[in-house]
């Protein structure tokens, strides 16, 4: 951490924070420089925040120079770590994992046309949203536990993981139950108290950005997630929100890159919600794959003109496969391979 | 709803759209323009998503007409709500409670030197988190129940009642049990779940706004409190997140009047979160009371430079009793008056 | 252009609204719904805003329905206006134009240097500032008239066509005097005098995107080129604000095919600033290019290390051949084809 | 500067760091720490760039210590400037300036009565544009040197000073004819040639702050001005742009004190496009004189309903009166004091 002094400060104050930095028991380097004085707080181990320095006298700026998380960092685990799912199917370290499904489960029919088109496609696991956190209180919420075993039936008939949100506490208990894997949307990525309440269940977690969630805001929700004793966690870049309405959101592809240069962890994306349209699903779902995504979650539904949410965004079982068949060609192209299943 | 076809849309396309608009249940009502035609659809009682017209063929853009809240809205009750806690502090209808407290309860001392501190500069309630959303793992989580009680017996001491967040159903049932107003954070305000589990426990509710909520998400998560039963909701503008790092957030000072324009909920601001800078927090404060607002929430602890979190946002008690009597003239000049106890 | 009116708007307010709208030559069409009436104004030809009815008593919102662009409309001219360099590169209708080049002009050895780097990797237009916009008045500005004969002088030596930006008239009349494309950057987007003022001036021009600017707006100022008699514009996103400082702008990869489905003009891509980043530029190009860019616009300097402006995003030829040849495997997934010479 | 290593680096990568910012001049000072070394560059001038560190290998983060403003910072001059115009109006040290006119000149009648309006009700400039930049090539483009002329003449007949943007150099010379300031856009903030343009033609300049500008990057702009010759620069937060499409930009009302924390130069506001909402006009310029704004720039037509443009902001001259006199009692309440003319 460095604390840089107004140009100013007067000798007294400068004296004083380094005292405030050795009671607490660091290391205080003054640095003098052409305009002003900066002081190096050395041996930081992560506890000390600025504002513990902001509000002193001569103080004009506290800049933090070790990052805040740890076990996610690349400095912490040099090699990408390769998560893999009970059919084998395979995120991270040159492997494309793609997973298919629907917004919602919606009856049994539907998830299970969508989990035959998601795998005869070379799609490795199903999505389907049993609990669906929804802006308004007057929109489908979801089956529940009902969504969750059609979702584990379809999985299994299919040989697809399954893939799906916990919204709390109950829920997260619920889907370890049923499903392969957990989800946590983008409203729930600082959703702290889930964070920690899933992290020791033993499931491998998809971890959604939040929609106005900065990078390392990210990792360090990622953070509580290894810190609480997860082990297999999946980062999903699903779009940001800007001041243009002309999407959904904006899909942050340049945040995969940035983020897989920070951590170890495998990154993929979701162009459904990315973009929020159907026709941007398939150039966005490529965009992803060229620019080093290890994988991408899409919507896919029997017959998206009847669904009950995202009824916009969702990709019909013949045009997913097109895209897996496009996005194989541009993996090869840099270097990676589609995962499959076994 | 109104659904706008694209310019060269063919009269059948036209008629699917006016057929599926039937078969909902709702009225067709082409309305031929210039350029293109629009089609309106009558009835809609907020049921009706867009994305089921969106995807049909020669469909240009769907546009919402009716707000998708309802009791919430200006037009379910045309008076202002007035949010009256059990100490007699009101909020709304020309009255300003103002809110002042540590950023986290820390021990008995702390909180008591707090308190006192509201009370004699004419604050009519007390805050101090006891479960606090911190973006790092390693940061100062709170004293969780014993934070809670500790709180409690400082509002009592002092007559002020007392506001804290919860996080999750359980911290939500505790803090029913010992406080006056459950407060939801930012991070919170699209937490579904903790929505509609707090909205039936009875007490009132700060619901703070998202750091990317737009207006109307936050009028919709209101709503889902009003339809989960709850009858006190206090809004609460805290700072949205913008491209400049200068300030912690932007304190969207105008959203206090837009959302007034469209909502009977008394709506209030804090300065402390919204700008994270201590010199901010008086001349935001007196903004937001100039600008219409009905409260203030603002961040006090007997000695900032020892906080365990926030500290660099913290105002000593002297500062926050000079705020509260500048608030107080500014307030006179609008046409209303400061809240007090009882 | 439809004017919708509050629930509780009384028949003597609709009906002003129907007179304003008559007296402007205009035909009014009222929409009784369930909730409320919405008035649609019929023959809007672009001349009608809606601030004409905001303000009247009893309206609540007023959507515009037709867009206020026209020549860059898909509905002005259906199929993609492909712009065709006097070298003979192509962009548009399937062609795929790179252009590469430093930052800015520095001297006659770099430029050759990055000349002949470029042209030998397949690129087909030389790029390279003359007039740099700095955002600090101490930063390099750039080597003006003398810039542009050595960036000729390059480009004709290895039979690039050349790119670079005009800042005001002055230097919009020598660079349409020197070079083959006149750039409008970022920051010039809505400098409504430079862009009539190049309009009628006989050259392609390549319109970057604002940093804050919508699709719309970004279009609109295309139509203000079209409306002053350009021809040949090639639209380019380079990223645009947002709120994480992680890099220097979000390239809305999206807004690629979000613009293509409204306009024919082509649309590519600047990797380079839309990062800032050096190790994101190939993913990030590799990324547009999927998504359906009919170009990009990538910096290249024979010696980034030394580079006076922008060093940490410059490529070095080897890495831009390597870069281009990358591209060409995945256009032609998309079933398109990087533009050659000639 | 400094220049942060990644935890990995060998001495050799920081050798090279120090060896390069002595071959630039300057002294290295390398500051081991618990985890990684930084190098503090020592006796940076302003000219030093992070791009000339942050691509050698090693090399994890540049920051920037000392700003790269000088003479706009309150460490140049640390007495605030009171900018006076011609008729005696003050802004800044204490003193609020507020200026009124509408939107656009359009004709004799209409800026003579707004003049009337504004006078009468206590402001002490007049400002209209004659040069206007729409974002549609469709809408009004404003009556130009005709415009000047009758805006200079309302003026003169009411004791006002005049305020009026320019676009371009040639419109600069006009306005520096006519009229007593210059107003550059928010458009403009960063259109670098006309800032060097204007700065040395000897009028005071107020200089609107950017739509997606960060508060550096509008002192960085302000810094062109006074490096060029100009003496009395106001700024003028007017809203920026967000998420939320409620209003027309966010009226960043902190802006104006973390601007005036940072340099000595006056700070108005803009609450009309501010808000871009009749009702929002009030309530924000109240706020803003709250928050310490030393003047605000207000909208006011004699008629809104028939403006030809901006219709839905503009203030009748009583709406006008009523806002003077109440932001004269806040004034009173935060220790400053309304400007008058002569």
């Amino acid at each position: 951490m460095l604390i840089v002094m107004r140009a100013d400060a007067p000798e007294d104050q400068i004296a004083a924070v380094c005292a405030r930095i050795e009671a607490l028991g660091y290391e205080a380097r003054p640095i003098p420089g052409g305009q002003r004085v900066a002081i190096g707080l050395v041996g930081n181990d992560g506890a000390v925040e600025p504002g513990a320095f902001i509000s002193m006298p001569g103080v004009k700026q506290v800049i933090p120079v070790s990052a805040s998380y740890k076990q996610v960092s690349l400095e912490w685990k040099a090699t990408p770590t390769v998560v893999t799912l009970p059919n084998g199917a395979r995120f991270g370290g040159g492997e494309v994992g793609i997973i298919g499904g629907p917004c919602a489960v919606e009856n049994e029919d539907q998830i299970m046309a969508a989990a035959k088109g998601v795998a005869e496609a070379g799609g490795v696991a199903l999505r389907g949203g049993a609990y669906k956190p929804r802006t308004s209180p007057y929109a489908f919420q979801g089956l529940g536990p009902d969504g969750l075993r059609l979702l584990a039936a379809a999985g299994k008939a299919y040989g697809l993981a399954t893939v799906t949100e916990a919204v709390d506490h109950r829920s997260a208990d619920l889907v370890a139950e049923h499903c392969d894997v957990i989800q946590l949307g983008a409203r729930s990525m600082q959703n702290f108290s889930l964070l920690k309440y899933v992290a020791p269940l033993g499931k491998p977690i998809v971890l959604k950005r939040g929609m106005a969630a900065t990078i390392k805001e990210w990792l360090l929700a990622a953070e509580y997630l290894l810190v609480g004793g997860a082990k297999d966690v999946i980062l999903c870049e699903r779009g940001i929100r800007s001041f243009d309405p002309s999407t959904r959101n904006v899909l942050d592809v340049a945040a995969i890159q940035v983020a897989k240069a920070l951590t170890h962890l495998p990154v993929i994306a979701d162009p459904s919600h990315g973009t929020g349209l159907r026709a941007m699903v398939r150039p966005m779902a490529l965009a992803a794959v060229a620019a080093g995504s290890d994988g991408l979650i899409v919507e896919v539904h029997p017959d998206p003109s009847v669904a009950l949410s995202d009824a916009q965004q969702q990709l019909k079982p013949a045009a997913f496969a097109e895209l897996v068949k496009a996005a194989g060609a541009i993996v090869a192209v840099t270097g990676g391979r589609l995962s499959t299943i076994g």
